[in-house]
């Protein structure tokens, strides 16, 4: 029915000469251009919407409180019916981690991607709300031959090399536009250096059978590497790295790593396997994730290798790897648990060797060096970024950028999925080679670009409403800017509630007047200043009330406010939240 | 009368053979051995006290609201008198910005220093307290052949490459024991290389002639460097680039880098001198230390180019260079107004060049890229050290730290002034060289180490108190770790306040319970939530009271918040911090 109409549509379409009754191909980022995260972009053409990812943000450091950010897609509102799908580019939080809130609101909208990547979806709206994954319409890309009809669009894809297995980059077709969106990528660091052990080589991948799409043709590239200037660690360096400690410790190894590492999760086990040592797997996360990969047969080695962390004892340390969560310094993962003594069955001995195999995440720069302090006075072996080549990263850098482009041969480029400087930066990089600056787009969160086939693209004015939805608790955007703000104060000098009881009739203060502080000064030491303010309050009340008229009790509340903050800040150069409870009886 | 009785005890101690009596050196890092900054050490050695340093720390993101920390001097409470002088290495606030406050605490023992050091430290003092700089006793170190007397102990002092002008080790003596300390330092920076503009190239320094130094020789290590391999920015490099900006720019420059960057800030004032164009400095602290620098002639440009900041109309753009703070992303400094366009005199063009000349401070990721994203918005050329070479530190790197092992030749390391895991590293490094590890002693903050002539040095089982000590407003250690908890509480989740009125006789609540809450949900908003929690409240009440009984209150307080504690987390899966406030009347 849905098609039937489709075509219908497409036929009056081609009927139509006015260039303005022709559909562009709208292309809206609804996250990923001004700060890292909620990635989210939806095609919009003719009545048919695609989406490309549905990620989640973390917060920055003045937004206490949340737990994270999720793309706001008002712009969606009254269009659920048009979304033919979702694809999901890969399996990182960033990418798939607003899906369950998301998905819910569009009503269940069909789901495209390749196994790995829709296992973890699916595993995050489990997670988030049981029994909710049963309710997926699932499209799986089996092979990169796969076209898979949206309405009027037609979506293909391509690996791409990243960090999580599974990775694709999507070829969206309009009869006119064909768009590119790399999702995250990088390229050569798969090339084969000289190492003996060549299990994790793996075939080189390159981006030049793009150039052969039809054109006008967009290419939205990531754009993290964008100030990279110096070559990456292949894959191979990391691992040659990697297999020197694995093979040289003589205690325990414990690895801290992301959980969707899978990859570097598999050839741990391989190697494991190879050397006779045994693998722990600790961490929520970390645990569901080899489970789903090993389902899905991305992990092959079984029972001969993978101990439980219970188990652990039973081995010589030097026969044990753990590999677990928390190398951001996550207060309750398990690096954390284990360094502060607080691990059931991990104690660390000076003799064993902690590795970070991970990047650090924006904003955890403190909490991650607190956490190698306090594993330094444990242990003689911490190894990480800062001394050894031990983490190869999933993102392009310059000279990748430059090269794909070359390779890809697009039209227009939208550089996405990055801070706003460092797209500023990609347009440079892209215009060192010659690109043309004004076939490349520097768009903000939810700018509307529309491509034509035989007319410059056309930014709109206005753009959709993309501010911050966050998620608190079971809260779905509810908390705001005011509730935010308050949050922000409170943290800073705390709060000053005072409690004042009125006669209702003689507007006299009936008893004492009760403070309660928290987070400003420790009040049972600082009786002196607790009486001085309440005395200020009295003069307040004393001031601004009578017997015989009314009592505008707000106006009241207001100069109490004003003048036991001025007091407080003339004694203490602190700015509390005052809050006066004034009631009468 | 002082230096009589000095006498009198040294002669009685050279009567005395006793290995125990001959008192030892002691030295105790009072901060800078666990986390980056307040460094401060005591240097003990039988009646007398020689301080180096008096730093500051910036606050961690879980110490919200705190200004600073200072180090914790208890240690040193009834031996204020014994206190010959304080040693200020150079000055940076992680080494002076403490001394207002820690100097008072002291009454004002004399203070050593370099010129310009000891002039920023008068002007801390100042800005903190009007009037407190006049009483200073303070020695001017004029020469590296000044010898002070310290009690029993003498001060020497070297030049060290560092990041501000006028920076110096300390070499401290005994009869016995020499101890070095390096302050802060780097090596090698200076450099030549084949630039043509030679006018900022200095004399190198190399460390070679410590090493004729009697021993037994302690070094003290500043080891920021320990993790870093690549070779360091020599000051000529940064220069190069700076000046091909400076010259190419075809709008105004701005530089956003620290105050205490004086040999930057003089480079810049040279050059543009050279090339005719004018600067305007701009932030509190960078006009404060520009005046402090021309007072005592380290900056010689006069008003033929220092311009007024609302002056720059007057000039061509090109001809325009603006030094400000504000690097790091502060909210209230100056790059953040021109940004928000806050600021009465500057605005942004597209072409003009804006330079982040500076570090980046842990913990201010976030914020410099926030305003790194901001300024790209308004201006197409915004240079930082992710895409130039355009700030030299002022640490060393492990070549460096080698390096100057081998110069020096100590019997035993220190490392000091870094995070511990840097420390850790250290030793590491100088262990590569052959160094025997027994000679090499990470302290944490607090330890004692004594240091004697004829045998190992000794760490003392006990520490010293380095508990921290909050700055917040006026307050000096009035906020303890339960006001810092309730702020981190509050921030998360906000507060929730129920005042209940109760009647004394009946023990019925009269009126409405009244909730005041922030931080939490938008009170507006959620009616329901909140007559349902009112109704939990009622409950509550209801079942602990009776007319007949004396209530106690803080039972029946303490059940209220469990209750509305839970109820609040099962609706909302958040924890705001529940404060009931029972009142009978």
């Amino acid at each position: 029915m849905k098609i039937t109409e489709t075509r219908k549509e497409k036929k009056i379409d081609e009927k139509e000469n006015f260039l303005e009754r022709k559909p562009s191909l709208k292309i809206i980022p609804l996250g990923g251009q001004e700060e890292v995260g909620r990635n989210m972009t939806v095609f919009e053409y003719d009545s048919d919407i695609a989406i490309v990812d549905m990620g989640l943000q973390f917060p920055e450091e003045d937004m206490p409180g949340i737990d994270y950010i999720v793309p706001n897609i008002n712009y969606l509102k009254g269009k659920e019916k048009q979304v033919r799908g979702v694809i999901f580019t890969h399996g990182h939080l960033d990418h798939i981690g607003a899906a369950p809130i998301l998905l819910k609101k569009l009503n269940y909208p069909p789901i495209i991607g390749s196994p790995l990547t829709l296992a973890l979806v699916k595993r995050k709206m489990e997670d988030y709300e049981a029994g909710s994954a049963t309710r997926l319409k699932t499209i799986l890309i089996n092979s990169i031959k796969d076209k898979i009809k949206l309405g009027k669009m037609e979506a293909e894809f391509f690996q791409v090399e990243h960090s999580i297995m599974d990775a694709v980059g999507v070829i969206l077709k309009t009869p006119v536009i064909t768009a590119i969106h790399m999702g995250d990528w990088t390229i050569g660091t798969r090339k084969k250096k000289n190492v003996s052990d060549e299990n994790t080589s793996q075939e080189e991948i390159n981006y030049a059978h793009l150039s052969q799409l039809a054109r006008p043709t967009v290419l939205m590239l990531e754009s993290l590497g964008a100030t990279v200037r110096k070559s990456l660690i292949t894959e191979d360096e990391m691992w040659d790295n990697f297999r020197k400690v694995i093979a040289s410790a003589s205690g325990k190894i414990i690895i801290g790593t992301f959980s969707s590492q899978v990859k570097r999760i598999k050839d741990i086990l391989d190697y494991a396997s190879k050397i006779g040592k045994k693998v722990a797997f600790d961490g929520y996360s970390m645990k569901m994730n080899v489970e789903v990969a090993r389902k899905l047969g991305y992990i092959k080695t079984g029972k001969e290798v993978i101990i439980s962390v219970n188990e652990i004892s039973h081995y010589p340390d030097n026969k044990v790897i753990i590999v677990c969560t928390g190398a951001q310094g996550e207060i309750n993962a398990v690096l954390n648990r284990i360094v502060t003594d607080n691990h059931r069955f991990i104690r660390i001995k000076k003799n064993d060797t902690i590795v970070f195999s991970s990047s650090i995440i924006p904003g955890n720069e403190r909490s991650i060096q607190r956490l190698k302090d306090n594993l330094y006075r444990k242990c003689d072996n911490v190894i990480h970024s800062e001394i050894m080549d031990i983490h190869a990263g999933g993102h392009s850098n310059i000279a990748a950028i430059q090269q794909v482009v070359k390779e890809i041969k697009p039209t227009y480029i939208l550089p996405v999925y990055a801070n706003h400087y460092m797209l500023k930066e990609a347009e440079k990089v892209i215009r060192e080679i010659g690109f043309p600056r004004q076939n490349i787009f520097v768009l903000d969160n939810g700018n509307i670009i529309n491509f034509y086939s035989d007319r410059s693209p056309f930014v709109e004015k206005k753009k959709v409403d993309t501010s911050y939805v966050f998620i608190d608790g079971l809260g779905v955007g509810d908390v705001g800017q005011v509730v935010l703000r308050d949050r922000q104060m409170l943290s800073q000098d705390g709060m000053f509630v005072i409690t004042v009881i009125i006669d209702s009739k003689t507007k006299k203060i009936i008893g004492n007047i009760q403070i309660t502080s928290r987070g400003f000064i420790y009040v049972k030491e600082n009786f002196d200043l607790v009486n001085a303010t309440k005395k200020v309050v009295q003069k307040v009340i004393r001031e601004n009330t009578s017997s015989d008229t009314s009592i505008n009790w707000d106006f009241v509340k207001n100069n109490i406010r004003e003048a036991v903050g001025l007091f407080l800040f003339q004694k203490t150069q602190r700015r509390p939240m005052v809050l006066p409870v004034v009631i009468e009886v």
